[in-house]
Formats: structure tokens, sequence, C-alpha cells
């Protein structure tokens, strides 16, 4: 049986890996501005800590935050009983890498991806990526949707089951609203540990792939400001849920994390009729 | 002893007339622009609703919302017991006025109020305004506490404990940031009714003068393309305050209430860097 840190060191290889690859991939795109990178570590240093990649007024990319963080502690008393298996003593230990993109174009949809490995009394593999545009394209959903089949179905994992979740998660009640077209989420993977990391290391590539596919194919549209209204207002439901909803928020605020880093999902301008 | 539903009808008719006065005060600065009105009522019509008055691209608001609603029910189990005699049946009924007016001029702050008369099994009054400048303005902000001060003492009020209390709710722990410069905030009065309604009233009417004096100083001030950037960075913490931590706002998508005017608070452009 592989044990406990063995999983925990190739996993935060692998995001550390992932974030890499990502940022290459996505400065391609751009002709002058690069990522700036930030470090940033919990107050007791023992805890970890991350490294965050942002990229902000881009030709491409109106901002987008590459996060990987490797954190570990105790949860407060009301938080813990969230966290499967953390209720007894609250001890957790966690690792991830977390991507948002908001474009310039607002024909290009903003583009969402998490992964992260979890530990507690229990460990287990989480993550997802949904897409949100302000404009219909049947064809990109389709596109999206087809490839994320493709990766669940080569590793045996239920696709419809995930899909199903993401558009569950990436639900609005207050407005009764979805956020975009969905994707996949998926969480509580304890069982194989091997088949689970292939999985999520899968996913990321995919990512990247799918990524470039949304891009490459609508680089080059024109758009009109009534377009972008359009994609500021959709970006205001963003907020909404990232502040009201979002567990990966709650997360980082409850473990100590950097604000910068957290609130880094948060576009860079939003409207509100 | 007053009952119960001469103290209801009585808040329901000062708020109503409140919301007059306010709506009619703002918009005397405004050339051509008017406030909308929008009814709207629960689900269950029986549960009450309320008038929401949104003005919007006005050469002084931005946009600016004065909501009033009269509203029952009963809370969902997980919510009740937050709300002060609630906890047995979770039955309320609950009145209220409030303003958040968002300046097209960055000098002039943002400026939110808010008073209520809400009945479980306890019944009591709350509320308070609060500024949140993205300017600094020592001026102002003496000009604001003197006048709350005012009404405070008029009223036997402690206005000390009020201001602490502003200072310690409109703050943003994941920043260690305080929202603006303050006022007043006050909750749970559950004492002689008749004062409190007095203090409530009186502070409605101050609320008007302050905001006339903020105004009136400022809006014909000129400002620059780099002060509305500082702006629109303030009203991202605003958002994040509003949807992270106002009990407001929680209390609004836990009573059934009508989505447009719980978030009218909601700024009409933001920024996050």
């Amino acid at each position: 049986m592989i044990n406990s840190d063995f999983k925990k060191k190739m996993t935060d290889s692998w995001f550390s890996y992932l974030q890499a690859q990502i940022c290459k991939e996505f400065e391609s795109f751009e002709k002058k501005k690069k990522f700036i990178r930030r470090d940033w570590s919990k107050k007791n240093k023992d805890e970890g800590g991350g490294t965050s990649f942002i990229l902000s007024g881009g030709n491409l990319f109106e901002k987008v935050g590459v996060n990987k963080s490797t954190v570990s502690g105790k949860f407060a008393k009301e938080y813990k009983n969230k966290i499967l298996g953390a209720g007894k003593n609250g001890k957790y230990w966690a690792s991830g890498v977390s991507v948002v993109a908001h474009m310039k174009n607002p024909k290009i949809p903003a583009i969402h991806f998490n992964t992260r490995f979890i530990v507690t009394k229990k460990e287990w593999f989480g993550g997802g990526m949904d897409v949100t545009p302000s404009h219909k394209d049947t064809k990109e959903k389709k596109l999206v949707h087809n490839m994320l089949r493709k990766v669940c179905v080569q590793n045996k994992k239920n696709y419809k089951k995930y899909k199903k979740w993401c558009d569950t998660y990436f639900y609005l009640p207050h407005r009764k609203e979805v956020r975009g077209i969905g994707g996949i989420f998926f969480d509580y993977e304890t069982d194989n540990w091997i088949k689970n990391f292939k999985f999520v290391r899968e996913l990321g590539l995919t990512f990247i792939n799918i990524s470039r596919e949304i891009i490459r194919r609508k680089k080059k549209l024109k758009w009109k400001k009534k377009d972008k209204e359009k994609q500021l207002i959709k970006r205001g439901r963003y907020v909404e849920f990232n502040l009201l909803y979002d567990r990966g928020t709650k997360f980082g605020l409850n473990s100590g994390g950097n604000i910068d880093s957290i609130l880094m999902s948060l576009p860079p301008e939003a409207k509100w009729k």
C-alpha cells in the first residue's frame, strides 16, 4: 500500500508541474504581457502556502489567475464538520491547482478549472472545470462536453454523474440560473488512489486542450460594446456565485489562505443592472 | 400597552412615508432621471412584499436603490436559530427601509441606510447607516459623525456603542479592512417601543440631512479617471462585504425576498485588481 506521505509528495509535484504547463500555454497567446508570480505562505510557515501566477490586461486575457497551494493545519470548530473526515480533530492537508480566466473578448467564455487532493482522516481527489459564456454557442458547448466525456470514459469515470454534479453545483438558487454551460465536477474520490491520480492528471491536460480549442476558435472574432456589456453583467453573476456559494472560496477563507489568491477568481470588472 | 398590530401598522406606514421622502430628496438632485418603481410580492401573497425605487445613470447617482418591504412567514430550520425569538416556531414579521447610493462622482462616498422593525416571539428595532468613501476627507467624516451623535444624544441612545457596533459590523475580516468611515449600527432594541420608534423616525430624517450635506459639499468637485478607478476598486470591497457577510442580504435570501431588491445594494460597476 502506498503511504500518505508519498501521495502528498506526488500530488504536490504534479500540481506544480501542471501550473507551469498552464502558464506556458496561456502565455503563448499573449504578445507582450507575462504572468506575474507571487509566493505566499501561511502565518505559521510550517502550514504551507502557495504560488499564484496572474496575468492582467493582456490582448486575450483580461485577467487570468493560475494558483497552486499546498497547505495544512487545523480547521476551526464551526467549519471542520463540513469537511469529510475532519470532524474529529479538524486536521487537514490539501494541495491543488485552480485556474480562472476572464477574457477581454466577450465572445470567448470565462473558463474555470480546479483539481485537488485533500487528506484528513480520509483522503480524496476532487475537482472539475466549467465554462461560462455570455453568448450562446452550441458548437462550443458540444466541443467542451465531448472532450470531457472522453477523458472520463478513458478513465472509467461516470461522465453523466460528473456533468450533473457540475450543473447542480454551479447554480445560483437566488436567481434560478445556471452559471454557464457546465462541465464536470467531482469530489470525495476516495477509492483507488493510483487510478484517481491518473484521471486527475489527464483531466489537467484535457483542460489545457479544451482551453486551446476554445481560444483558437474565437480569438479573432469581432465584438461590440453591447457584447461587452452582456459579458460584464454575466461576470456580476460570477461574482455572486463565488462569494455566496463557492466552496473553494470558503475553504480558502477557512484555511488561512492568501486573500489575493482566493479572490483571484473575481473578474477584473463586473456590472449590475 | 400598545398591541403588536398597532406597532406593525405604524412602522409599516412610517417606512412607506420615509421611502417617499428619500426618493423626493434624491430626485431633486437629478435633472432628467427619475426613480423607477417596481412592486413585488412573495410567492404566497399573504406573506407580503415590497416596493423598490431605483434610479440609474443619473448625473449624480450612478445607481441608487430605495427599498421598502413588509414581509412575514416562517424561516427555514437552518436559519431560524439565527434570528432573535424565532427559534421556536420560526415565525416572523418584518418591515423596513433600506437605501444604498452609488455615486457617479468618485469624490462623493457611497451611502447606506437601513431601519427595520422585526416581530418574532420578540419585537425590536434595528438599523444603521454608514458611509463609504474612496477618498479621504476628514471634514466629511466629522460632519457625518457629529450629526449621528446628535440624533443619538437627543434620543438618549448610546452613540459610542452604536458607532463601535458599526465599525465591528462593517468590517471585512478576510482583508482586515473596514468598509468605510463607519456610522452607527444598532439591533435588538426591545425596550420602550415609543421611544425607540421616535429614534428610528428621527434617524431616518437625519439620514436625509446627512445625505444632502455630503452631496451638497461635493457635487461640483472635478475628478479624474484614476479617481474613478479607485472608486471601482472600493466598490469591489462593497460587493465582497454584501455577498460574504451582510445580514440584510442573508435575511432577504432567507425570507423569500425579491432578488432584484435584495441585490440592489450591489454597485452598477466594480473592479478587482
